[in-house]
Formats: structure tokens, C-alpha cells, sequence
């Protein structure tokens, strides 16, 4: 009998599925198409020498430690490393309280396996990131979604959102994946505030920190609950307790194809994570850690960092006078002070999803905001990237959007129509 | 409420939990210890200079693409390389029926992710890879382990052992990790057709198939179904159908710091496997995997695997003449035509376990083999690597542990004195 597979694992990949929208987005890589459907680092700013001097400093003076197996925890010096970075922002931890993980992505997983059971609720954002939620599909996590507003989630709806009872709260406060939005201050102390009165924990993903080109930096709420734990760092110690779980990422930064990411927790989750990871990858890629390492270190990833800022902040400008100009009257978006997405809404009765086709076919794409929203709605919103496209190819793109949503807007639903085909 | 944390994921963690023998393996790191403990390929035959022409070559060539996000299904050349690969040993797939996975460890977790929900079956070889049953515990898997003999799986109690339903078997043929054993042709035949017959996957592990140095090769086991399938490949499609999801790695071949692996299987498989590892971690490193195929390629890694061979050879004859002169009369091993390891059973009463710390006083380390039987057998036996230690140390090892095991063996267990500790 040669085996029908997919009766073996129907219950795991019905979560997972292929969507209509992932085939038409597959379009996009066409070279005569102006994507914005991407969440790409801009390429011309890869540090490409660099990482040619570097890979020739690790094979020639460690080759054989750079090309053997390693520990699950991750690189040594690169964790020290990622300990100095999140003491800026006011996170004082150890090197036992960081693991290096095969992107963020692998982090999300992570995270999921060891939390989510079968029919646990997850509290997200609404909307929330697509990855984050896939991850957590494959382990069947159901949601309970909180709106946002400019200033983030809306922590007032928080109490109410929690009687359903959920096994973490995921957020992204900073330029969040896929609105742009950042969590004002007084809600990230809000949020902690609440987690802590019902033991909720959080996971803070914050891809995009290092990436803001205006405004003032907000600390991450992992500092917020150290802060409020008022816990004694004299011994060096790290953080021995807290109710976040952060986790960040290189790919924004340095080079998303070397998969490294990193995650910040209590001791305890990161022994606890550790022991997932084994049995997941053993460890992350020895090479592309040490290389990594190499080339952000001795304030290379500053300098960097500081130039990566400067060419966003232009296409943001550059995408936001191009909005301004070329999208119809009624449409809105928001105004990112950082990372690489901003969001657009259009009237109620625009259905971004079925217009994608159409927008495919005057070679300009987006994604659909619906995939975002846990519960389906948003069907008139839609994820801008602006960080890829250089701003005169941007400046095209929008000027083709424009005059897709303007036919769009024109074409009121017109549901006789649909009943008499039906 | 500060989160005590171990209550929101206990049920995850004791089955991936960290054991007393664990801790006392992260002693062998000690550098006067001989460690036979670890699976580490031969750190002096990495091809470091290879490496470093061609991360010079990727990164001056298609830096920017090295660098940036790629896609989850793996770099197509690399995939058409595995392809050609596989076709010497009777595999006619195409790039469609593979994928690039971080590792085959994380090819393990993806399967386990597709087919094991909480409670289901796998079937396992009495002892199987620690490793895989670490990836399927973070699934609750449950295991029906079936005994091997100098043939490997004793496919006489197959059908038995079925009855008590399983999701798949989990079969490595060549060399296992950690008996060394492999299955012998009679037995594939058998295997595959008690599979078909019963349409139960196989999953075959095969790390090591090209690390074979006596004896002759056999067909993996996806050659043989689908040479019982006699499909017609004349349209070069691959595998569209079958039984087998196969899955082998450049880690013992080319360098594990890398962390690559491959899964082949039906196209439907792959496909439901690349939905899986999206979620997970998007892709495997787009550098290691360009990184990886440059070095491979033009029949550098044919004259390679020779190299390595021929000093594996060595190494496993010269670990087992001084087994023969070192080992006291009444133990027994195996003889492997390839592969990392060899596996030693001592006398019954003799338990590798609780000789660990004496051995380890005497700078010497090995696996007790308990750790690799799902049902906690296999006291008096432990598993030997020949790869990773040069002739001379390993001799002084075999030494060493020769004198732990004779103690050992004279002392006969005294229940009475225990009884009075008690």
C-alpha cells in the first residue's frame, strides 16, 4: 500500500496552509515587479568586504573550531556581545541569560514548544506578525487579539482579554511588523503591570530596535520589569527572574542569510529553551557565529548601524511625500519612526486581498493586512515595505498603487451582481 | 506575581530533561580527558583552505545574495548537487524532492512535527540515535523498540511489534549511531515491504552513508521502494510517490560547524515539510549553504570523503587491536564497516552507567548505551567513537578504560550490603 501521506499529518498542516495570497505573492519575484510585499533588508548596504575580511580571520586563526560542532547555547563572545548591545537600552543581564538562535524565527518556535499546548490561547496584537503566528500554529495555538491604536495595543481592552485565559502575550513594541506602530511609554508600563498581576508571561520580539531614525528610544519592557523588580545586579549575575522573554535579531542589521538571532530571558527559560534547541538544530551554525562576531565587533555594527538609519529614514520620507502625492483621497497610513514596514488603510469597502491580482497585473505588490489579524478582519488594510526599493523605483510603485486603490475605491460592492451568478 | 516559570511548560520539559549523565559528559571537556563520548568528526581533516577560497569566491561573486534572505525549500544548486549525489546510489529524485534542512537534526524535529502528536508510536531500533528521540519527545512521542541483532533490526519481530500501531519507523541502516551495525539487504527487503504492507512510513536516517571504508555498499532504503514502486522516472520528475522520507547531512562529509542536512521524500512530503520548516526558521543560512556547494563541487567532495575514509579506516583498526590487547575477556564489540562509532557490551552485571565517574577519574569517557534504549535497557552497554581521537591517544584510552572495566568487573553487586545502607 504506498501511503497516502498527507492522512499521516492532516491535522498538522491544515494549520500551517498554503494560502491563495502566498501563490499570487510568489508573482512578486519577478524582476518588472516594484515588491513592497518583502520584508528585505535593503542589499546595496550589506557589509560585504567586511565579511570577506572576516571569514578569512576566523578560517585562518580558528578554522577548525569555526567548522566543528558547538555548544547549544551559542558562541561565547558573540553572547557577550549581545550582553554589552541590551545593556544600553538598560537590560542588565549575564551571558547564561542570552542563547543564540537560528534567526528569531527559530526563536518564536522555540518559545511555542515549550509553552503551547493543543488549544492554548495566545494574546496578540491585532494585527500581529504572520511569522510569529505561523510558529505557533504548528502547535496549534488558538488566539485572543487586542486592537491597536497609534499608540500601540490598547492595554485598556488588556483585563478583559485576559479572562479568556491566555498562556503568553506576544507583542512587538517597536515598529511593529506589520503597522509600523511603536507602544507608547506609560502602555509598555501598563503592559507590565498587568502581566505581572496575573503571571502572565510576555514575549517581546523587537527585530526592529536599533533601527529607529527618529523620536526617542523607549525602553523594551524586559528593562521595564527588571526596573520594577528592582533586582540587585552588584554580583553580575544577570537576571535571575522576570516575567519577559525578548528576543531580537542580526538579520535587520547585519545580513538576514546568516540566520542568527538571540533570545534574553531568566536563567531558567534559557536552560529550559536550551534543551528544546538540542532537539531541534543541536546549535546554531559555529561559522556564521564566529563571522558574525567578527564583523560587528570593535563598533563596526555602530557605525553601521548609523548608516543603515540614514538611508531608511530617507525612503521613509521619500515613500511618505510619494503617499502623499500619488494614493486617492481617504486612504491613510501610518508614519514609522523606525524599522522597515509602514500600514495602509483604505475605505471599508476595499478588499485589499482580492485586489492584489490587480495590482500584480500593473507590476506593483503589497500583502493583504487580513493575513495579519488573527481573527480574519483587515481585510482594507495592506503592509507596505519601504526599506528594499530605492526611493525613485518606490516613488513608481506607489504612483502604480495609486491608481489601482483609486479604481478600487470607485468600484462600490455591488452584491445584486454576486447573487445573480450565484 | 513573578512568574515561576517551570510551571507554564513542566509538561514539555521532563521529557526533554536534562539527565545526571548529561552533566557528567560536559566533564569529557576537560582537555586530560580522552573522550570517546562525543560524535566529532576529525577536526584536522576539515578542508579549511577550501573553505576560505570560496567564502572569498561567494561573497565577491554574489555577495549581496549570500547575504540576504533566501528560500525555504534551499539554494537550487545545492539541491541539484544532492540530487546527483543520490543518483549514485540508486536514488532517482529531483530538486523537488529535496530539502535544505539546518542540520538533519532539525530534518528529525520537522518530521516529528508533522506526525507526532501527543502519545503516537514510533518505532525505534533497540538501541536508536539519543538524538532523534530527543526531537521526538518534544512531541510526546511514545516508542515501540524492536531489537537488533549483527544484522541490524531483527525484522522477524516487525509485524508483532506493529500491532501496537505506530506513526512511522525510525530506522538509521548504515553504521548506526551507536551500535555501528548495518542492515543487511535481506532485512531492507523485508523492512520495505512490511511498510508497504502495512503503510507505515519509514523514516531512514543515513548520516554516514558515505563514510563506508570495508565492505560493500547497499542500496538506502528509498532506492529499494522505489525500485518495488518501478516508477517510471523517464520525465525526470522524481519522486512523486513512495514510502521512505530519507535524510543524510554535510556534517561528517564536509564540516557540522555548518550545520547542513537534506531531507529526500515525495514531493507532497517536501512540500509539507517546507510549510513546516517556514514556521521554524524561514530557511537554512543562504551563505553556509552557497559556502557549501562551492567547496563541494567539481569533485572536491569525492576526493574528500576518500581522505576522510582512509584515516576513519586507521582509526577504527587501530581502536579495535587495542580493544583486543586492552579489554578485559568477556566484553565483546562490534566491528564497523564505517561510520563514528562502535559499540561495547559488557558483562550483565556490569552497569556503564554507574562506572561513568570512575572512568571519568581516570580521564577516560564514553556514552553509556542506556541513554539510546526507549525502554531503558542496555545497562552493560556503551558506545566508542574511533573517529575524532588519533591513533596514540586512543590506544592510551582504550587502556585507561580496560583497567575501569576490569574493577568493575570483579566487583559482583553485594545486595545484602546494600540492603543495610538502606
Amino acid at each position: 500500500m504506498t501511503i497516502p501521506w498527507n492522512h499521516h499529518y492532516a491535522l498538522r498542516t491544515r494549520r500551517m496552509g498554503s494560502s491563495a495570497i502566498r501563490e499570487l505573492l510568489k508573482l512578486t519575484e519577478q524582476p518588472d515587479i516594484i515588491s513592497f510585499a518583502g520584508g528585505l533588508p535593503a542589499p546595496e548596504l550589506f557589509p560585504v568586504a567586511e565579511f570577506q575580511a572576516a571569514c578569512q580571520k576566523v578560517l585562518a586563526d580558528q578554522g577548525t573550531k569555526a567548522l566543528q560542532y558547538s555548544t547549544t547555547e551559542g558562541y561565547l563572545p558573540l553572547r557577550r556581545f549581545i550582553v554589552e548591545r541590551m545593556s544600553r537600552c538598560g537590560v542588565v543581564a549575564s551571558e547564561n541569560n542570552v542563547l543564540i538562535t537560528s534567526g528569531s524565527q527559530q526563536a518564536l518556535d522555540l518559545v511555542a514548544k515549550l509553552f503551547i499546548n493543543s488549544g492554548d490561547n495566545v494574546l496578540v496584537e491585532r494585527p500581529s506578525y504572520l511569522g510569529a503566528m505561523q510558529a505557533f500554529n504548528s502547535y496549534q495555538a488558538e488566539y485572543v487579539s487586542v486592537a491597536m491604536d497609534a499608540d500601540g495595543l490598547r492595554t485598556d481592552l488588556l483585563e478583559e482579554a485576559l479572562r479568556n485565559g491566555v498562556k503568553f502575550m506576544y507583542v512587538l513594541p517597536n515598529f511593529q511588523n506589520p503597522s509600523g506602530i511603536t507602544l507608547s511609554l506609560e502602555r509598555r508600563r501598563t503592559l507590565i503591570e498587568t502581566a505581572d498581576h496575573y503571571g502572565i508571561p510576555i514575549v517581546e520580539d523587537d527585530p526592529y530596535c536599533e533601527l529607529r531614525f527618529a523620536g526617542e528610544a523607549l525602553p523594551p519592557l524586559i528593562a521595564l520589569d527588571a526596573r520594577r523588580l528592582a533586582i540587585a545586579h552588584t554580583n553580575g549575575g544577570g537576571l535571575s527572574h522576570g516575567n519577559v522573554i525578548y528576543m531580537s535579531t542580526f538579520s535587520k542589521t547585519l545580513a538576514p542569510g546568516l540566520r542568527l538571532g538571540w533570545v534574553v530571558a531568566p536563567t531558567e527559560v534559557i536552560r529550559s529553551l536550551v534543551m528544546a534547541k538540542q532537539g531541534v538544530d543541536l546549535h546554531t551554525a559555529t561559522f556564521t557565529q564566529m563571522v558574525a562576531y567578527e564583523v560587528a565587533r570593535n563598533g563596526f555594527l555602530d557605525r553601521h548601524i548609523e548608516e543603515i538609519r540614514t538611508v531608511y529614514r530617507e525612503r521613509r520620507d521619500r515613500m511618505l511625500s510619494a503617499m502623499a502625492r500619488h494614493l486617492p483621497e481617504g486612504v491613510q497610513w501610518t508614519r514609522p519612526q523606525g524599522g522597515l514596514f509602514l500600514w495602509v488603510t483604505l475605505p471599508q469597502h476595499v478588499d485589499s486581498g482580492e485586489m492584489l491580482a490587480d495590482a500584480i497585473a500593473e507590476k506593483v505588490a503589497y500583502v493583504p493586512g487580513t493575513s495579519f489579524f488573527a481573527d480574519g478582519s483587515g481585510k482594507n488594510t495592506m503592509r507596505i515595505n519601504f526599506s528594499y526599493s530605492p526611493p525613485d523605483v518606490a516613488e513608481e510603485g506607489i504612483r502604480r498603487l495609486g491608481r489601482v486603490i483609486a479604481r478600487w475605491m470607485e468600484h462600490v460592492p455591488d452584491m445584486e451582481a454576486e447573487a445573480v451568478i450565484a
